[in-house]
């Protein structure tokens, strides 16, 4: 078992430490809103420090889970940032899906302190983290890779080195263009199938069999055609990862012409009032268009 | 067993005629190139007739498998067609993906005849009809469901009833719907993540365990990545089966934006020359582009 500690409490963070608590990992929590530490120390008789610096401290692997650049910026490199506290050859694991750029560039910072980094964004969503089934798609190096996975094992199903410090990032962007081209071809097939006044549970049935099937027609498409979308990946999240993804596509010249549309059209969603809406509340734009 | 016809031996009908026959029905089939429908009754041990309306005399069951609406209306209502040898208290099957409304339309005319119609377009493509696994999408009554599908099955490993004729190519719309985005967001993911430099075997390794998976990222992920698409499910058909879907959405009020879009692509994939290529192809004119 190892001393370790978790930086950044939200939806997925919360039960992820939860997690290496109950692996039996010794735990120290780092989190903006103090009251929430509070909580979770008490739920699973953990140590809260009062800074990243702090909870660093002694810490073989250091792990953070916050929501975007520049809050992993803050949280590490900033003041009273993990990287005061670091000690040399620990490891610094961050599940935050950020840009590859920021991963690379704190990475370099951590590495001339003699710390190690992987960038490990993960996929599965709240549900996933709760029930420990996440996939985690790491860049860094072997070395640090093989500290790290046996206790990321925790609350991983699957979890993969993908290459360089980056590249867990890359690929998590590639999962979520996939996603968007998914959904929004459900989407419009969902909406044209009620329009034309078909019994689409019986659709769905059929044509989950064959070429037109995904995770998301399986797992979505039913409250799709309900109109519920009060729970899953949040739209202000899409898009804050679509964002990520067209800047790197136009850094490396990837032409995704689609992905662009479906980030205005989660814009649109917003303008809504859908904020917090799942990824699958493409449907929604569509009926009131 | 019954006494049936088959009308057009293309690469769906050819092999799908066959599983009738190896069934144990007595099949009379007609091709528009007679070399075609010799050669199926030299290795069928079936007889061939020299115009539909010849092929649908005496049969109890008429199925057909043309081209589009016009190659419908042509064996069916034209010169010699199938309406001509019906017999009164027959079931005409049609496998072609046609419009809605000239699935009504032909319905109509043989209700006049005493014969009922079922629209059934299929999906699986030329490996699903070779290996007798199609899932057929059904229109119709429920008397004429009944009757045909017993003698359907022997191609088929899902055959459902949708509703009243028409019902079966609205369901099929919706499938092609859902295909096109799932094609397109999966080829900007592969697109994106090549231009990144990743090992997007490994990528699709990690990816398809989540909710970015679909049928074809597990299918056709692999060959996307490679650049081969001499196979499958050619872009000429899926562009019919595109402005088939836009003009019923244009009739009943249904917004399928990236549906238009995508058929443009596939448009400009035809400019390539990848007219016989396989829909997976729209990874190609991202590379060019």
């Amino acid at each position: 078992m190892s001393r370790v500690a978790f930086i950044g409490l939200g939806v997925m963070g919360y039960p992820m430490a939860g997690h290496l608590a109950a692996a039996g990992h010794e735990v120290t929590v780092y989190n903006r809103t103090a009251v929430r530490a509070e909580r979770w120390c008490a739920e699973h008789d953990g140590r809260r420090a009062e800074t990243p610096a702090a909870a660093a401290r002694d810490a073989e692997l250091v792990f953070s889970c916050v929501g975007n650049d520049d809050d992993l910026r803050a949280v590490v490199t900033g003041p009273d940032g993990a990287l005061e506290g670091l000690a040399p050859g620990s490891v610094y694991v961050d599940h935050t899906t950020s840009s590859a750029a920021v991963a690379r560039e704190i990475a370099a910072q951590l590495d001339a302190a003699g710390v190690a980094f992987i960038d490990a964004p993960v996929s599965g969503g709240e549900v996933g983290a709760q029930n420990g089934v996440l996939t985690v798609m790491c860049g860094g190096t072997e070395h640090a890779f093989a500290r790290a996975r046996p206790v990321i094992d925790a609350y991983a199903r699957a979890c993969a080195l993908m290459g360089a410090v980056g590249a867990g990032q890359l690929t998590k962007m590639v999962n979520q263009i996939c996603v968007a081209g998914v959904i929004q071809g459900l989407a419009e097939g969902l909406h044209f199938g009620q329009r034309a006044g078909l019994d689409m549970e019986a659709v769905l049935e059929v044509i989950a069999k064959g070429a037109a099937q995904s995770w998301q027609m399986e797992n979505r498409g039913e409250t799709m055609l309900e109109g519920r979308y009060d729970f899953g990946f949040a739209v202000d999240w899409m898009r804050k990862d679509l964002g990520i993804v067209l800047d790197e596509a136009a850094r490396n010249g990837a032409s995704v012409p689609m992905t662009r549309l479906i980030d205005g059209y989660y814009e649109e969603i917003q303008a809504l009032g859908g904020n917090r809406w799942d990824t699958s509340s493409l449907i929604e734009r569509l009926r009131r268009g």
